[in-house]
């Protein structure tokens, strides 16, 4: 497969089975089915076409099969599978003066996009429940280690004591903050599309407003003002927030890369190489990453503007990228639910434990105002820095301070307290 | 100068001066030193620090006046301005028993990213009311134009008859639709920043809270839960957000550059040619497609994940990035606002009279189902384009209907009601 | 399925057969068998595995069938296939004296990045072979319209008198200029990787840079210097060169979109709508525009560095976007090639003729140069052309000029020699 | 200033005065006018203007000052400089009977791209200056630890022994790699632009060639074959080898981010931090990063098709785009060329000299094929090395075998071969 989603031997890797499911040919087609049949029930329901063609055509469209292959080469000519599917869909009804009603006043787009948006509704669900469940085992971990002391690095370098639980929660809060619009997300694309040749829903007339608000109904999506047709706000909008969200989770795997470089946390099953015995690989968070990294490409793909009232060009670029976007996003989702993070607090207390004391610089600092002013006290510890890190010795003996009084747990400062407000909020809800 | 915003040559061309001015390098001091002294007051109300020492800062950082060339090389040996910058700052007071007690327990990230967040709220309160002017005018052209009829065009071809106010609706509700989340990630980004060294507020203690509502109050903005010194989703999220409104104005812009090739529109104040006398080329448009263009590729740039508990290369990325995407969201929102479209109401209606009567083959169609199946109508009428299409004649003569039944007035379906329904969605704000 | 590309619906509009079965599982598992055959064979002969074990080895892996979803829970555990890969080989051997020694000394991302060496290799064979194609076709054209008077445009505006033959060598002038680059990232990419765990071939000791050129030479591909495991230019050169091919085509393709709008050109085998019988959608260079624009995002997924010796998450983001690119670039190469591009002569020249002759201002303005000064002749031929566009009339006439001085033939430059121009480098190779 | 860039503030951080001179705007408008200049000239010589004109034109061009903020307003009703720089390069002539043949047949984007292209050349000239000092300081490190013992790592893990001069070298060979595709687009870059109106010169006639060679010498840049004023294949590929560079570099800016989180490798010059005195950040690499994020971002914008036969908006996002990319990329082979790197060999030392003896499991595994198969070896070593990890002990001891045998020296492979190939490599230019 050209895809690594697709491929037999990288699917795992990269996908699951749930997603793959939503995207398949057939769950494709079975979506544009549902979206026709939603449409004639609607319209014989306002009398646009026969009561009895309309219920016709809403059992068939829910019962007949059609092959996606025998639809390819239509599909490629015409740059859209709606004018073969509903040839075929047609075909295989075998009842002519029923089947001419199915497809009435409609066009391609209105088609093509209320499946998108039913696809992306359930796509959409997995992945809010897979984050609702990553941010619940953040919040446990958060506060499970919300007094494990560690040490936090600014620009790569140590810094002054954190606690993990602490460094977990800005993971969390990250992910988090995405949940709110996440959501309004969801009311923009979840909806029915049904505006005809050109927008102006011509054919459909005066019941083009019922009609919609019938579909939605039965499809369980919403009624949009407008035509977007053209305007594609809404599926930047969408890419922008998977790529938000891949992006809240790289942070938690590009961190664990660099807390697992050493020993600080590791990670459950990791994987094996194919030469080196001792190697336990941190595959998870690299493969957040690597999907990350994709799904940036791909949102960056829809930002060309759609031409006049349909474009052909930059919708069909959204066929390419969206179901890749989703299917990553839902995949980081479960892998980031199912990493089993496992820190070595005896590793990260040794790192705080420095003997050289650096890491307690600035509180050394703060410590000597009371002997001397701000800048002369910077200064001094700066100086005492350099001497401790040439010629060895202790910052805080050095300085003349008590090292009782420098321990990981007095510098923390609101770290417990970080790691809990996470936890709290999200149990609150 | 570097940048296409900066030049004395193309700056009103890509900015204007209320933007810029936002952005001056004494403007981006006067924020820091604001922020220095909101933090100074604020310690002095908690009794952090003296509460003379307290006044005299407050009043210092509104009152000294500090050269930005002077910090740039220790800018650059630091990587962040605020090490020179607070020493500045203490020695323009000249009073050291005061000025020690700058800069208290904050870290350089406080500084500049609440900073940031003062520049950013007067950006884009900017942003919004141009954007609300834009769509104010918009709506007024919508409303104007409801029913001027034109031709719409799918895949670029000429699809069915629509309306001018339709079409400016379509370009409308894609800007509306960016308001309300526009609103939303207002209020992640206008925030206090106030952690510390590795967000953790140890040297603050237990007053960190009441610190960071003190200055939220004295500043106008929000307080956050949690430290976003390493996790950036808010960055991300205003990135992502005037990307979305860029292209939501660049929709519009290519529409036009499209409508402005043959004369159906024509724009106020159009650019001269520097050897063709005749040209009157459409500089606005063109203006907003290379900005929109530049400001996905500046939001781009802001994907990467922020290491540890505070990182220097991706936050630096940040300051490169966002200031130019204020500017150009900000100069592409008074550019829409600004343009003069006046539409050819001749030449729009003589596209749609073309005389061969194409454009209303689905109508045609339609009709024919009176008499015939609807895909015999579909078959039928296509057989007859293709006729009229070689060997000339008219399409609804041909198809035996009448020429007074498919007048554009009878074939725009919704398009009056969508633009003025989009007239009204603005007004009801 | 999750991508457009390996979709049985959409397959045929975004791939196509040749393409996609390079890529094929099988394709891929085969590819890396051979890789490991080719290794043991010069293992075999430089004495570092048994003679008869090479032997074996070598047959084996051209002979063994393995089944790609037998590997997919092992390589989403690992994170990469070649441990299972390897394991499945040994197995399906049945001789595990000789089968021990497979993968001897090389480490996964030898194998798979050889495998991808020798995919890549025969992917970029046909996209050259289709890009050399359609340049001949361009050449054809060109030269065929070398004297086909159309209107050039500029900020899309009506400029000048040019002609077809000139438009379509600016279109082929820029692939043109891609066949010598394009020859030299072949050069980087299409070669052998065997650099063991860490890159330094540790394992194979003195007999690395023997091994590298037996395996080079059996396997038709060059030997690089220094280990590229980490250092991935060529992948990002690659995946440049690549966009760089879908950009120059998507200007053509663009144009296309342009000229078909109103007539100017009519394609070949347009697309038909589901509700609008008289469409011919540009379905070809729509598919082109939208795999530009994947294309481009695809590319900007590859530019995080890998960290350093070796790197999972960039690695595995090449895995994802590296197939679709060269798949895109394949399918656009043979679009192209297979556009059916019918100027409409008449169309074009009727635009040329318009009665106003304002198409010929700069010309008007450069023959008033005898009479008057450069500025003066410019003002007043700018002073013309708006009377005439206000109240009519012919500008060559106003300015007092004869019209047969302003025949396209006399004023379209060198727009033939462009189009002859371009004909000839095509030919000359 | 809106860029960090122009910024006194920042500006030493991003960029330096020798680039920025480049591209100041008095720098902008002299480029310009130096070709307006040599035009004139050219004309002068096969006589299409009066040779005296020619000449007074030629030395006004050097001469004249024009201040950048007069043109200001001009250039943003037009679009482009060019027509408001004309005029006033013809009113600063006082000489209106030679003004009057300036810009003789030319266009705007004529003068643009020209003047752009000597600016290109310039940047371009100190770029390579810049890289190739940074490779030969990168030739004497590798060279001078081509022995010096480091863990690598893969996946972040600790893999095998390698040596420092190793992974140096990898870093040269990714810049290395860069110098001849660098060399072939400033081949396509630094030319001529002279193509008229429309691009079929039809002011300049039979001459145009002519003209073109003459300017082409006299400004020491080459003339290609047809006109680029439409097809840009040349900036995307200036962009794209920009951006290559940018990511060359950041691999080591990278790796050294990595290296200095522990003391592996300390960087002169390091940055202070507002508040923690022990402080020296990484800032030169952290710079690195940045930029090279930025160039990526920046590149991105660039990848729209231009459309017709010139273009506005996809024009003037060259002008937002390129300057900074030329500059940012400037900036990061300076900072490059400048990083001192300081490996301290005895904690890298120490690191390999853990005293589990994991780093030698792949040698251990082999070394284990004496007494077994290679899959029983490394399922034994796969074990032992658990045992050591949860026990304690070390892996050589544990597999029965002799420590003596397994040091750094034995078990680097190529790596200070590597190292000295790459140092080669770059003397031998």
């Amino acid at each position: 497969m050209i895809s690594g989603f697709d491929s037999a031997l990288t699917g795992h890797l990269f996908a699951d089975g749930e997603i793959a499911r939503l995207f398949s040919d057939s769950a494709v087609i079975r979506a544009m089915l549902i979206v026709e049949g939603a449409l004639a029930k609607a319209q014989g329901e306002v009398g646009m076409i026969p009561a009895e063609s309309a219920a016709f055509l809403h059992r068939a469209a829910m019962e007949v099969s059609i092959d996606p292959a025998a639809l390819a080469d239509a599909t490629a000519q015409n740059g859209v599978p709606v004018p073969a599917l509903v040839a075929a869909f047609r075909a295989a009804m075998e009842a002519p003066d029923h089947a001419q009603y199915a497809h009435w006043g409609a066009t391609s787009q209105d088609i093509v996009d209320t499946a998108m948006a039913l696809r992306t509704r359930q796509a959409l669900s997995l992945i809010e429940a897979r984050l609702d469940a990553a941010l619940s085992k953040l919040a446990d971990l958060a506060e499970h280690h919300a007094e494990t002391p560690m040490v936090a690095r600014t620009w790569g370098q140590a810094a002054t004591p954190t606690t993990f639980g602490a460094v977990v929660a800005g993971w969390g809060e990250g992910l988090l903050a995405v949940r709110m619009p996440f959501d309004a997300v969801r009311r923009r694309v979840e909806v029915v599309t049904l505006n005809g040749a050109a927008g102006t829903a011509a054919i459909l007339g005066r019941d083009a407003p019922a009609l919609r608000m019938a579909m939605g109904k039965a499809l369980g999506i919403a009624v949009p003002r407008g035509s977007g047709h053209a305007e594609r706000g809404q599926m930047r909008a969408l890419a922008n927030i998977l790529s938000e969200l891949l992006q809240a989770a790289n942070k938690p795997a590009t961190d664990l890369l660099l807390l697992t470089r050493d020993g600080d946390v590791r990670l459950g099953g990791g994987g094996g190489s194919s030469t080196m015995p001792q190697k336990s690989n941190p595959v998870g968070p690299s493969v957040i990453g690597a999907l990350a990294a994709h799904g940036v490409g791909l949102a960056a793909s829809l930002q060309a503007p759609h031409w006049d009232q349909r474009d052909g060009a930059a919708w069909m670029a959204e066929w390419l990228a969206l179901p890749p976007l989703l299917v990553a996003t839902g995949k980081v989702m479960s892998l980031l639910r199912d990493l089993e993070i496992m820190p070595d607090v005896d590793i990260m207390r040794a790192r705080l434990d420095d003997p050289r004391g650096l890491v307690h610089a600035e509180a050394v600092s703060f410590a000597l105002t009371k002997e001397m002013s701000r800048p002369d006290a910077q200064a001094r510890t700066k100086a005492l820095a350099q001497e401790v890190r040439a010629s060895g010795g202790n910052l805080i003996d050095a300085a003349g301070l008590a090292r009782e009084d420098f321990t990981p747990e007095q510098r923390w400062g609101e770290a417990p307290e970080l790691a809990r407000a996470f936890a709290r909020a999200v149990r609150d809800g």
